[in-house]
């Protein structure tokens, strides 16, 4: 079989397949003169990953990769046993928050996902957790520590997940919704932040700054639609941090509200158990197509303001196109007008309150 | 073929397979409430190594392996070249010290090694080898500068290992020695220090800090036998440090006894060419079976002490339970009292006489 | 299909190969005693290089490699699109400056490329380029920001090569020229430097210290003839650089000349596209042969002082020996006597005019 990578397979239930994705970008942000940022044209390669996933006879099975593109991270690193429809799965894994965050970056409708997912800091932990997945339901929980670069630490968390996904004669429903728990080590501190829409930019507008908190709890709520070339998805998270002392909690809130458009026609968004999947063209280039053509428009809110804590708010209005020529191929373009209230840093007159452009493109290849 | 991935071969002698192993452990140490040391529970992806390997027409192979646990680290990085029943290595590899350490962690008994083998800083060097198995004897020698990690540097030295492994009915037997010599550059110092039996934390009782040293010599001794489902094996290890100036030179010791017994019918320990070697269960999981379930005792014994080095001395009696559902996937379980006299982490009242509990977890996949 | 490591095959155009390099290289660097240089013997792993390759359906490809002797770092990480004879690229790679440069290391005939390459700084970089190859013509040209590990930055660049490459009989000439230009961002400086010939050495004797620049233009000639056992090839750089303010412009030149010869009987240098290519012996071990074996001369000279900048001057006379037992495997000596004018690190009663001897050996192998 050819999933992208050949997958090789063994007698008794034995297979492997070297994994890959990688994104090149490059745009522009442009801020307010006033604001002192120094950005225009920037460029990186936001993911050079490589790692390879196998099946094991007896049940088993192992999914690796690690990211190059600063140093050499470890993203996905579990091992995993599967009955029926349940798995148990060991490791570095992603722990059930949000449908934008769940969705792999191969397949996502923006250059970057929704606010919310970055400035919470969603990340892979090492943990380990169970799903099940039956008719139309899905359930997810699991207990984590933390991230594996982060490690040895004392952070521990509990999360869980449950998503409805009925399919209505030709249209996918989804509805979810998550809730995370995580306990802070005293001697850790959280910062929540976001950066306009790029990843090659250090800058961010809307930043917490570290604050010192107990624990942290989340509430997730999911919606989905897929109906042939139109989508419509949302997303609403609210997050509770437990502050030490008397000090009262604090609480930020983002989300999201998108629709997408293929103007190719035969093509649709992939979906599958619980997230948003591959896209395959109807109608590839290399076999007389044009591949893939998807606008997708995006409102993507982000408060991460409350008491004393004041890291501004975002209103951002995000439109991308995205070409798929090829099952594994993309490139992407995003712009984002993002309007800032309470920006962390002053344009002129001490003014907070303004709006920053950002154009980003990407080449995507993965396998 | 199929070794846990594929071993892809081609015409004339070409060969190709993937590599791989995964350790995920977690457990809690306990030590001693005056000690201040705040432990509890931890947890880390103890080995996260991908790599290849691969034979060459006209009898040259390669075998290339990094840790991607803590950032990206190489393991083994060899080229090699054969004939009859010798072999040249040139690159990164062990340099022919302790059975323990020369078996690799996929086959060990434990979740970690006896403690001499970390404590006297046993680890993978660049350098030039030859071995030579010839029936009964495996002869090894070569010469060593660092890890590739630490050079450039000007450390470098000479090892040589000798054993006898006969076969006695279906008993295998295995009586060793090794010669270790390394001459320190000026500016480098050594030091000598033990983890509680477990890797995820960063608390060592036993240590003797950093000293100037001119050379290091070691001299070990292995025995081991397996016979069915029993296996025993033991070894001891001197380090002597010649240290600069008039200072008299630094004994070390270091050794452990252990025995092991499965307790599922029809499993035996794996043997090959100078260590122990994988154990691939009678009855696997998937096939109806249970995998292999093997119980193990050691008692470990390490002496940082001697004259103005004070150390310490562990006395460690660790149990564990290893189960290997199948050939590429293993369980472990290790439960360790270490008992310390003259701890470097002083207790209660300044004692420095007293044990700590530990015990680990570990998931593992290899292939 | 077999190229070192197995080239797998999909339908549709499909196709997938892992990568790899391994050079284990020691020696010696022997200065006078009076420059404090403490080098003698010397080794490391040169280069530790694992990656992929593959096709996509519809003229796609990707290649990707990461070098993992000192930690991680992405060398060629490229998206390309084919039609035609012509190339699109996207990612970090070769901006087309020197032929000695853009041979693969695998495939240079010293065990170091010429001073300039690295004197001036030659790496890959991201960016995009096209290139057109059409009968005895090769045209590149290319836009370029930085390395994946100096981005985020604001240095961006042009550069441009052609190579007129005739087969005339049996022999293969090449001419080629290239034009470079880049853009300093305000914040960056400059630093040329070299090396004595091997690369585990930290030492540089020529050396223009950091200077403060606003872009560098360069100008490169090549030529190479290949007929039979015998090869020739020579280049000269033209490296300027703008320096800010009143400052006048400073101006560097690199260049070398080089023969080799083949003493094995129906041995060649392998060309292809514009760079050296693969030499794949006619008799290989393990097939009866010896391999081929070959011996190089190269005239290597470099002169990095210009007005106020004085980086010193090196006059190298280098001679290798190459020994390829079969078409994967490769093992190297390179002696160089490099004669300095001006060193930077000065001998006894401040003498800047001497002369280093030094030699490295290598052991290759690559898929």
């Amino acid at each position: 079989a050819w999933k992208g990578a050949p997958v090789i397979e063994g007698r008794g239930g034995w297979s492997f397949k070297p994994r890959g994705r990688f994104n090149f970008d490059a745009g522009v942000v442009d801020a307010p003169s006033g604001t002192g940022v120094d950005d225009g044209f920037g460029s990186e390669a936001r993911r050079i990953r490589l790692g390879v996933e196998g099946d094991i006879p007896g049940g088993f099975g192992y999914k690796v990769e690690v990211d190059f593109a600063e140093g050499a991270e470890i993203t996905d690193a579990i091992l995993t046993y599967g009955s029926g429809g349940a798995t148990i799965t060991i490791g570095q894994h992603n722990n059930f928050q949000s449908l934008d965050e769940l969705t792999s970056s191969r397949f996502t409708s923006h250059i970057e996902r929704a606010a919310f997912t970055d400035a919470f800091g969603f990340e892979r932990l090492l943990g380990v957790s169970a799903e099940y997945l039956s008719g139309d339901v899905l359930i997810q929980g699991g207990v984590f520590s933390d991230n594996i670069e982060d490690l040895p630490g004392e952070r521990w968390g509990v999360d869980g997940r449950a998503v409805y996904l009925p399919k209505i004669g030709d249209s996918q429903m989804h509805l979810g919704g998550s809730l995370h728990y995580a306990d802070i080590a005293p001697a850790d501190s959280l910062r929540y932040r976001y950066r306009p829409l790029v990843h090659f930019t250090d800058t961010r507008f809307v930043d917490t700054r570290s604050f010192d908190a107990r624990s942290e709890r989340g509430i997730g709520l999911e919606s989905a639609f897929i109906s042939g070339p139109f989508h419509a998805a949302g997303e609403a998270f609210w997050q509770t941090v437990s502050r030490p002392g008397d000090i009262e909690d604090a609480d930020f809130f983002g989300g999201y509200a998108e629709v997408g458009y293929f103007l190719t026609s035969g093509d649709t968004r992939g979906y599958k158990a619980g997230v948003f999947d591959r896209v395959k063209p109807a109608n590839p280039v290399g076999e007389g197509g044009f591949g893939a053509l998807q606008v997708n428009l995006r409102y993507d809110y982000l408060d991460l303001t409350d008491g004393v804590i004041t890291g501004g708010m975002q209103n951002g209005y995000i439109a991308s196109l995205v070409w798929t020529p090829t099952d594994y191929t993309r490139f992407l373009m995003s712009y984002g007008r993002l309007a800032y209230d309470g920006a962390v840093i002053p344009a002129k007159d001490g003014e907070t309150s303004y709006s920053v452009d950002s154009l980003g493109v990407r080449a995507q290849i993965d396998f």
